[in-house]
């Protein structure tokens, strides 16, 4: 049954989930529920937004929010607004929905007795865990482990997630400073309860900012936030580790151009990171360093595989973990479950952290990173079950959809476009870059960015910014050449309307 | 209908789930399916536990993990066990279960369509939130605000609740250094970005921690971890910030007979709070206070009201905030909404921060305490909407069922047989405390304090432990008189056994 609902009346739709909901294991394509195209009728935001707005206002500080969703009406790569408005979406819930909106797969995930049991009995996962909840580790988060890595913890946010790989690599280097020992003095104990040396030592992790200061993200907790490099209104007054930094590779573009300038770009960074060792080593050594692979939120930086083939080689001969921070790029946006993959790593990185369009986030580790006590990597609740149970369904979805498949073909149906854009309007993008879906582009000016995601919304497309003036796109797995051209459609119409 | 399922047989219970989701809107009290009492077949940790524990230390570190649940033959205060034992819970997954297992009001939560689709596309709530947001805020989390306040963030945990305070009481008091001004300079700006002042600055959050070192717990992100000064174990190899710690009250039980000694405590303990103020100013100011009504993982230390009035009265006139962290005593356990309803403070506390069986993470702040700029306080999910869904059906059952009033009366019955037991095995066990059914004792010694909670479990009672020597009681909301008087029953045996 093929059908297209042009007009998503509440009523229809309601029913349509209820029936499915009733007939759980009929498979059902949400596709079929998504407008031809997008579909606006007030200024974005609307007045219903508008109004919502206002009142959240009297209650939290909601500044940063763009509009209100209708989520009845949301249907796969299309977000519908309070105002009626059809929005393509092309930044997902900032990069977190792996299937769209309403996906048949998800809205059947809890048709289960035995689901419904795991979402509504959150147990302690490190304490009184399910009797299942090995066997859904194995199956669930094992069976897309990267490469060569077969250990993994849960945890609830990005965040927390690079905290407690932090936790990992700090414990493993200091069991290495003690030679092997795994038990603390008295003067450990003590002082660590006083927040000082020896126990709380003077170590830290390293990270990555761009030449315009423009970096890493990692994370908002004060942990991770120390490691964040991208904007100062998120770190602004806020008490941090004075931590190293060092530099990421900036690349000029098209790279098969500039292949000469981009080698060398990736010798002196690592030489920066040697540096840094160097630096730190008396004041505060390095005992881990955290990278994303594509630097999301810091402006779509990418690193080639040799960069990262080298970034490696240091952590190694220097005996420290290297963290990948895949929260952004892991789950398939780049066309492979995890991005490091793209890197050809001699051996798997030490630690990689997931969330986001894993629904859960956590971190897989080489088993030496395993802490030789329990309750050092730890809280109550250690995770969620219940998104565990979505994301099995995601993980089906993307194997019988072969969606890793189509990111690459979607890919590169974009790639190609914007490539195409990138001549047609040279005086206002340029630096095409990315893999599989996970694409950007810088524009001349960030006032001009900020007008074109605000004039491509207003043509119906939501598009995400990052870095200083750049344009991401983070649109689910889902996403079909048939929207790239929507996207790249309504794209050329607005550079036209902005020239 | 009453009846009673003496045998929990999986098919029974799983059609009497079937038929209770189909039957939404019945009410159908969870208690009918509980068994009469305690039901041990096996040694605890039994056989089918130990297993499943081997294959999950091949998965992760699960030291901690004491057994494994099997979620279909929970009900009410009974957890059940893999190998088909049944215990009456006082502990329910450290203090996280409000209305304790497969309680049919949250099984039944997500048979509307709406809500299934809020649990599976979880929105970026600081972004583009559902048109439902604001008002589910309103209906759930204010409609229990603690008297005085009016605005909420969510969070997903109490780590990060706490540490988002952290950062509301740094942006307040930076403003008011600021003589008002809410803008930066360039050199803040790019200080900020390297972690030093002064757009990073010295400042601290102080702490508190009691006699014996066993004091605060806050959580365990490398900012709330600062605050934590329960255990060694928790903080050891991990860098921190050295910031203030002030002393807890420590007081002599029971509390009338000790009347002059407890107000004395008092008195030492907010000099000493003073005292950090001073030592700190030039070197770390303090720009807010954080603090457990009850220090609970540390041991079920108790403030007097006076004591917090007083605490209270100190950061007014310092002009920082004082964040009430009722992560553990939040939503109820204590006879009251929230623990500090119990203190008559003269006006509302500046934060009041949540989790565990609020299910949701967040905090209530005063509105000084909404920074100026949004993505300040901020990250991606901002919270999780299913969360607050489950979370008002919470409180739905706590209205209907009266269970504040059923907290008070079994507290009631709970504290008089603790009481009783104390008279009886003085050379065990003493100082029995608490508010509600947030209760707990001293067990002489360490050692005895473990092997009593071991022992209890093998006699059907899972207990909690908690500082350096005591017995944590965490019972859910629906804990009952004849629940109190099993536990007493058991503990009872239990200390006869051991003496």
């Amino acid at each position: 049954m093929r059908r297209r609902l042009t007009s998503l009346s509440r009523s229809s739709l309601t029913a349509l989930f209820a029936k499915e909901r009733r007939n759980y294991g009929i498979s059902y394509c949400t596709e079929h529920q998504e407008p031809p195209c997008p579909q606006i009728k007030t200024e974005i935001p609307g007045p219903k937004s508008k109004e919502l707005f206002k009142e959240m206002m009297g209650i939290q500080q909601c500044g940063s929010v763009q509009l209100f969703s209708n989520l009845e009406r949301c249907a796969g790569n299309y977000l519908a607004d309070a105002d009626g408005n059809l929005l393509l979406d092309t930044y997902t819930q900032i990069s977190s929905l792996p299937l769209g909106y309403n996906h048949s797969a998800l809205l059947n995930a809890f048709c289960c007795d035995s689901d419904v049991r795991a979402l509504v009995n959150r147990p302690a996962l490190g304490v009184f865990p399910s009797d299942d909840w090995p066997q859904k580790l194995r199956d669930v988060l094992l069976s897309i482990a990267p490469p060569g890595l077969q250990h993994v913890m849960t945890m609830m946010c990005g965040a927390c997630s690079n905290e407690n790989a932090f936790k990992a690599a700090f414990i493993l280097y200091c069991i290495k400073k003690r030679g092997g020992k795994t038990t603390f003095t008295d003067e450990e104990i003590k002082s660590a309860l006083q927040n000082i040396p020896p126990g709380a030592p003077n170590l830290s992790i390293l990270s990555f900012k761009g030449l315009k200061n423009n970096g890493a993200f990692h994370g908002r907790t004060f942990g991770a936030l120390a490691t964040t490099r991208s904007k100062a209104i998120h770190k602004l007054d806020f008490p941090s580790f004075e931590w190293p930094v060092a530099r990421f590779p900036e690349y000029k573009y098209p790279l098969e151009e500039f292949k000469c300038e981009n080698e060398k770009e990736d010798k002196e960074c690592l030489a920066n990171v040697e540096e840094q060792f160097e630096r730190w080593e008396k004041k505060k050594p390095i005992a881990g360093v955290i990278i994303e692979p594509i630097q999301a939120e810091g402006g779509d930086n990418e690193g080639s595989p040799e960069f990262f083939q080298g970034l490696q080689k240091i952590c190694q001969t220097r005996g420290v973990g290297l963290i990948l921070d895949e929260v952004q790029t892991g789950c398939g946006p780049t066309g492979k479950m995890w991005c490091h993959e793209h890197f050809n790593l001699p051996s798997p990185p030490d630690l990689v952290t997931f969330s986001k369009k894993m629904l859960t986030g956590g971190f897989y580790f080489k088993p030496e990173y395993m802490p030789p006590q329990p309750l050092r990597i730890f809280n109550t609740w250690m995770g969620d079950p219940s998104k565990l149970i979505l994301l099995e369904k995601v993980i089906q979805v993307i194997k019988n959809d072969n969606l890793l498949q189509l990111v690459e073909e979607t890919g590169k149906v974009l790639k190609c476009g914007l490539y195409k854009l990138e001549c047609e309007f040279p005086a206002m993008m340029n630096s095409v870059r990315g893999r599989g879906t996970f694409l950007a582009f810088n524009v001349v000016k960030p006032n001009l960015r900020d007008n074109i995601i605000k004039t491509m919304k207003q043509n119906g497309v939501l598009g995400g910014a990052c870095g200083v003036s750049s344009i991401r796109l983070r649109p689910a797995l889902i996403f079909q050449p048939k929207h790239a051209e929507i996207f790249l459609d309504i794209l050329r119409k607005t550079l036209r309307q902005l020239k």
